[in-house]
């Protein structure tokens, strides 16, 4: 088994393991009483303080110890905001944060705030002069990540931090995917991080307050943490988050240039692999472990079991995975391709026939889904799936003429072309359904025809102009419809 | 090295120790993910809630794992006083709650919201009827702890509960402290519970929301724990206190009559070990391993710090200790002498012959303090700790007679026998020095005469009434001064 998901969570470094172990029997006890376990769990304390602000590269009072990275997202974006409250009520974020940034967000929307959401070019990144543009008189906190969760690609964060400061507005990092990497570059004032994501347990974040950043604790008083994370502390789990970040950094270069070629190396490899992929991210400033791509005609959850199967556990961005039916915000904010997404994130030490391994069953495990799926240019399914493929087959989607009943056949908006054009009836079915009909039909309509897809999913929105770019054919738009939108495509080739 | 503050931190179990490393290999993952790996997190999640669930006396759905108890009680009140918005803000807490309950409701009063608190007897205990009277038409949440974490006693949480039910009202029990001896009784709505007070690792609460108890989780939304605890969980901690928590169940009943024999032991032996000691709290309906005394004329501080050195780990509710100047408000709800106060909490497997060495070295121990601050029946103190007193001695208050321009000389208010009162200046002292002078000079005045002890530590306003009761002297009442207040004190015998 091949664990490929360490941006989700890493697992637990051997120097984390043994920390903890070790501090069970001295970390127990409360740090704020004066006897000698106390004094034992104090001192534990402050030297994991030190360690953490060691790394991080700021003074150990300006680190607070949270239960989690996503607490420590809340504390920070609650705390500040509430800190610079006379300045304004304007928060800046870009739009392919970590869902604990952009749900803080949503939650000062909801309490009278406003929020402004930087958009990101089709590799992830902000545009350091656009994320400036955002910043007003009365921007209370920005906030960028450090390097993207879900495709990797690093943000300009050291441009940014400056425009920032320029502005008078204090920003924070959050460095949840690169601290086990190094220090965060530039000027910034909040810093957030995670320690399961480097290794560490899970319970333990980082929440980094500058000496002279506005700073008010929202929620109750707790004294613990200089008033920033309420709660009794877990020592011994702190002790093995400092241990083992100074551990992943100890060997963090080398580790990295080793993973960057790993990584680089499914880059490279899995367009030829496998056709009608679109490998995303930034291709050269990204974080060394991760690499994203999407394959056409597959759906994210059949793709993740099939690879569950063959002995790797990844993640993906696309809709239809267990817990949501909607894409990724962060492929959708990019622009690219959401279907049949996979994000393959190495944990420190991933061996290189591991890799090896994954890129040789990679084609099989697509194949099967898109056999299932009926995909174009698969083969039909055999075997133990076979039946599934019948049934999605049964299932499938209706074409029609544009004289049939359809609600877009009435629209006189509708222009010469349509005359001509077909229209696919996807409502009701889910991703990747819509984009496999339209590509079965498109070579039945004339050059200049167009074909409507007609979909109630929220992935087609995304899928379908990324198939016309990548399969060369013109996207026209959407256009209203009774039911779901209208896709819109005109065959160009 | 004796520790007996299990109330505030109990050792980590070995069953809890077990748990916990064997489960950092197989818990360390994302258990909302489809893989193998989260799914072998999920079901260790899934089997820690089930047994949690058996323990507390709840279906598995309704019971939530957070990083604290505090964080359990924050979000147990913040979602409940939300959920029953339309109903009112009035929220009813008893004034012995633990902190994390009072700043909470603190933290709703500063957002608008109103709070009773309701009062306890002098052993600690609200009383039903008391409670019950309380609660209005416009009572969204009514708190009420199952025992006192610092001295035992019991609350009767199944009356308040029937009368909570009878209001229409939900009761939040913070069982924190009972939850390792067994089940809350009654018919209770909402429950919070720390896992490191009954032997599990630091960074596990419990979060109890009954089923049809309308809730609305507070904060940024998170998919976690039903929305009721944002944050990546810890699940080998998660695992290591649902173990713990049955393996200390199990043997509960029979260590439970152990502890209380030792516990009784302390109660009745120390008044005649220590003189001038007060055992505080309920004789009878307290947690088994929890004793508190107070002792005249002793500093919190300095005792634990003369414990320290004689083996013992123990906790005070005096001022003066570390962390704060005003004694402990449940002292002070409960009106007993917060002075020298000593809260001795068992952990599970309490030595009987650590007991005894215990109530062998508290004679000296306290009689050290009492000689350092020159209490009244003591004798010079000797040696290595001689500096100490005489500084303290030439740092005592002055006694002076009315005629001098003390604040309350020229008071016409005074009363007859005013005239032949003496004034204490003890402004500008800590506790216990207010009384240790006002005990000294006591004698020097006729029976009948009064005395005023001026001072501006808030502790007096406690304890010289305290001093009152246990000495049979009359406790005439406070009044204004220009700085502090002044105590009155009529000799009586």
């Amino acid at each position: 088994m091949s664990y490929f998901d360490a941006a989700s969570a890493a697992p637990l470094h051997p120097v984390a393991r043994q920390a903890l172990t070790a501090s069970l029997d001295e970390g127990w006890a409360d740090p704020a009483r004066l006897y000698r376990e106390g004094r034992r769990a104090r001192l534990l304390l402050d030297a994991a303080r030190e360690a953490a602000a060691e790394a991080v590269g700021c003074r150990p009072d300006e680190l607070a110890f949270t239960s989690s990275g996503t607490r420590a997202v809340h504390s920070a974006i609650a705390g500040a905001l509430a800190g610079r409250r006379r300045t304004g009520s304007h928060l800046v974020v870009s739009a392919v944060e970590h869902s604990s940034v952009l749900h803080a967000a949503e939650a000062h929307e909801a309490g009278g705030g406003t929020v402004s959401r930087v958009p990101v070019g089709r590799t992830g990144a902000v545009d350091p002069s656009g994320y400036a543009a955002a910043l007003r008189p009365d921007t209370a906190l920005a906030c960028l990540q450090s390097a993207n969760h879900e495709v990797g690609t690093e943000q300009p964060v050291a441009e940014v931090a400056a425009a920032c400061r320029a502005a008078g507005v204090p920003l924070l990092v959050d460095a949840a995917q690169s601290l086990g990497w190094g220090r965060v570059a530039g000027d910034w004032s909040l810093l957030t991080a995670s320690a399961h994501k480097w290794g560490g347990p899970a319970g333990v974040g980082l929440l980094v307050v500058r000496k002279g950043v506005r700073f008010a604790p929202q929620g109750p008083a707790d004294e613990r943490e200089s008033g920033r994370a309420a709660g009794f502390p877990d020592i011994p789990a702190i002790v093995a988050a400092a241990a083992s970040l100074r551990a992943v950094r100890a060997g963090a270069a080398e580790e990295a240039a080793r993973l960057r070629e790993l990584t680089e190396r499914i880059r490279a490899r899995v367009p030829g692999l496998v056709a009608d992929v679109e490998v995303v991210g930034d291709p050269v400033r990204r974080l060394p472990g991760i690499v994203t791509f999407s394959c056409l005609y597959a759906d994210g959850e059949t793709l993740l079991h099939e690879l569950d199967r063959a002995g790797f556990s990844v993640s993906s961005g696309s809709s239809c995975t267990s817990s949501t039916l909607t894409p990724s915000h962060v492929l959708r904010a990019m622009g690219v391709l959401s279907e049949g997404n996979v994000r393959v994130s190495l944990p420190v030490g991933a061996a290189q026939e591991d890799v090896e391994r994954f890129l040789a069953v990679l084609p099989d495990a697509v194949a099967a889904v898109r056999g299932k799926l009926g995909a174009p240019g698969s083969t039909a399914a055999v075997g133990e799936d076979a039946p599934a493929a019948d049934v999605l087959v049964a299932e499938s989607p209706t074409v029609e003429d544009l004289s049939a009943d359809s609600p877009a056949a009435g629209d006189s908006a509708v222009d010469d072309s349509a005359a001509e054009a077909l229209v696919v009836d996807a409502l009701g079915k889910r991703c990747p359904i819509p984009v496999i009909e339209l590509a079965k039909v498109i070579g039945t309509v004339p050059v200049g025809a167009t074909v409507h897809v007609l979909a109630d999913d929220e992935a087609a929105r995304l899928d379908v102009p990324a198939w016309c770019e990548m399969r060369g054919q013109e996207y026209v738009g959407e256009e209203p419809a009774d039911r779901g939108s209208a896709y819109v495509v005109r065959r160009l080739a």
